[in-house]
């Protein structure tokens, strides 16, 4: 049996919802996991020794194809030896493909069968993307897991629409693994630097003892936009192919949300059991749980980031807005049941007055306990499944949530 | 004899400069020292834990007199707890009295023997400022250094309108000296929780061993432009009423860099040797090495927060300019020979590409990497001290900074 560029196991379900751990080639990976999103290769407002310090120990960031071919882009990050090494970063990195960013563009893209021309949000200039130009660029980028080149349709697509896209998808999928495999025979410049040319920082988290490639791995990802039918299609016709985990794409772009969570329950729990299972760009504290209850072991969503610089808090009572009056002389952390370093350090008043004068420092603050707490939500609900009381966890997180509605209110 | 606030030793010399400690009643400074910039309760961009971190160990830091009255406001910080507890930060810091704020608004400021009435840059509210005004002010803050509330003159000013100015602060000085004496009575909500409701983080500095009084240290500004004779008259009254350390304000502001360090080299050798002798507002690190070799002890300036932030960094070999285009594939740290831990973990080239993609990161990581030049420039001024070589290090800096002229070049 050859090597595989991950490894992952389960060690213990509850119902859908499972932990295990996701061994990649640079460190192991407790899931179910959430990914913070470093879009440009910089999880925003947040120095890399925060996301390794213990209050949010973050193993795996996300990276984007679209964002880092257009600047620096491939040349530099090749030049430089690869993204971890550009960045100083040393744990595990997931890219993007490129499909949802430049589908997002709309007028500004033109889709083909080939791949999808679109130009520059930078500077104007026309650039052209396809499964092999992504394959390429996430092979300069050197990051742990590659995803697909898909094209994605909207929430509310029809039948014939969604097909349309769906089928575009597994084309692209078969491309993008051919692409892909043939470049895994040459060395990404990460994987030349890899463990050679150690950047700042500490990997500190354990290290895979082995029987691993040391090669990329590639995630297939599922469309199909809201259609049960298309989505089982899209799954036979990606596993199919094989991948090294799955995603299901497409979804939190327009549709209500229960009927994401009709889609997310009835594909999840059919998407190969050996394999993680990812849901892309989603999202609440509630909907990763949610997505945990369906069988869904990773997640990426700019919601704490985002909003943390918006001056929102996510809190075990649900979210805060910081601008609030009423907290002009409150000497409360943004959540008296957090123990995040700044929830230990400091109190609503002054973050209010961080936020009002216009100072950085707010939104650094807010972003990091935001983190905190989505990283801390995924530690406990791990913690609650190896018990066996995933359902009573999901229970009281959710009926705190929606007994508070508010922490403002 | 009663009891001072302060303490302060000169513990080795060499010329006019001098090393030394300046014992506060939140711990111990190794002088000269470099006092980073905090005008709104936040070093801009920069986290207390780094503050506290090992490469940069800021035992001291600025806050702002006139920023915090208006915006969050005198009773917001006394009902926090003062200052410190605001912010979350127990080591030692020094406010401004706002007497160079409110000069500094120009036409918006209207000034009387009475005080300063001027328009808050907030909200367009008319507001007054006076000695009796910026001492409450303080005092409210809770910082351990206060400065009496002065006026300044242009750099340019011709005698007579820096006379009238210089005795303005006289008569200033010595109000500020009398409603800061009464003020000293009654504990500042600072004093009541100083080392009884400790906020998080860790003092982690020397703990002063007793002696001191634990009340606010007050000092006094010398004035007079760039004239000798009122700078020695105002030297002579300013001692005569009696500070815990005595500030050479009003450089800096306009005049020639050279008539500035006539003014520094012939009045700071002149202010008492047993008290701490601060340069405000100053400067460049080659700025700070010229004013220890007159004598002086302090100094703080926006210069590495401020530059940090558009981009400029400090280093051994002089100034960098982040958005230089040949950084682009540079894998060298700021500057090789700094050991902070940006130096350590990141290249130009990312920090470029931060820069350029308009990332706060960028900003962070310049800020912390100016900082730790300052300080530790600092630090190996006090060594060259302390082992009788300060005019080789002296010589060495500033050659190494001119005939590298520039970073860039």
């Amino acid at each position: 049996m050859s090597k595989s560029p991950i490894r992952f196991t389960v060690s213990a379900t509850d119902g859908f919802a499972r932990t295990g751990l996701l061994e990649t080639r640079r460190g192991v990976i407790e899931t179910p996991v959430f990914m913070p999103v470093g879009t440009a290769g910089t999880v925003k407002g947040t120095r890399f020794e925060e996301l390794e310090a213990a209050d949010l120990d973050a193993r795996i960031i996300l990276g984007n194809t679209y964002h880092l071919w257009l600047r620096p882009g491939i040349e530099t990050i090749r030049a430089v030896g690869g993204l971890h090494r550009f960045i100083g970063w040393e744990r595990a990195m997931l890219t993007d493909s490129g499909g949802f960013q430049v589908w997002s563009l709309g007028e500004l893209r033109r889709i083909s069968e080939a791949g999808t021309e679109f130009r520059s949000h930078i500077d104007g200039s026309l650039r052209f993307l396809s499964p092999e130009v992504s394959m390429e660029v996430q092979h300069a980028l050197g990051s742990d897991v590659v995803m697909v080149f898909d094209e994605c349709a909207p929430g509310e697509a029809a039948a014939d629409e969604a097909r349309r896209s769906m089928e575009l998808t597994a084309r692209w999928a078969k491309r993008s693994r051919e692409a892909f495999d043939k470049l895994q025979d040459v060395a990404t410049p990460g994987d030349l630097l890899l463990d050679q040319n150690k950047v700042g920082g500490t990997l500190a988290v354990p290290v895979v003892q082995g029987g691993l490639s040391g090669k990329q791995a590639l995630f297939g990802i599922i469309q199909g936009a809201t259609h049960l039918d298309l989505r089982k299609e899209s799954l036979a016709r990606t596993t199919e192919i094989g991948f090294d985990g799955y995603a299901l794409g497409g979804l939190s772009v327009g549709e209500e949300k229960e009927v994401m969570w009709e889609v997310v329950g009835e594909v999840a729990p059919l998407l190969p059991v050996d394999r993680p299972r990812y849901l892309m760009g989603v999202g609440t504290p509630e909907d990763l749980i949610e997505g945990i209850t369906s069988g869904i072991d990773m997640f990426d969503c700019v919601l704490p980031t985002r909003n943390g610089r918006n001056g929102q808090a996510f809190t075990s009572l649900g979210k805060l807005n910081i601008k609030n009056a009423r907290w002009t002389r409150d000497l409360r952390p943004l959540d008296e049941s957090c123990s995040c370093a700044v929830c230990l350090r400091h109190t609503r008043a002054y973050l209010r007055h961080l936020y009002l004068s216009g100072e950085m420092l707010g939104s650094i603050l807010l972003t990091h306990h935001n983190l905190a707490f989505f990283l801390d939500t995924m530690r406990r609900v791990r913690q609650s499944i190896r018990s066996g009381q995933f359902t009573q966890f999901r229970r009281e997180f959710t009926e705190r949530l929606s007994t508070a509605r508010d922490a403002d209110d």
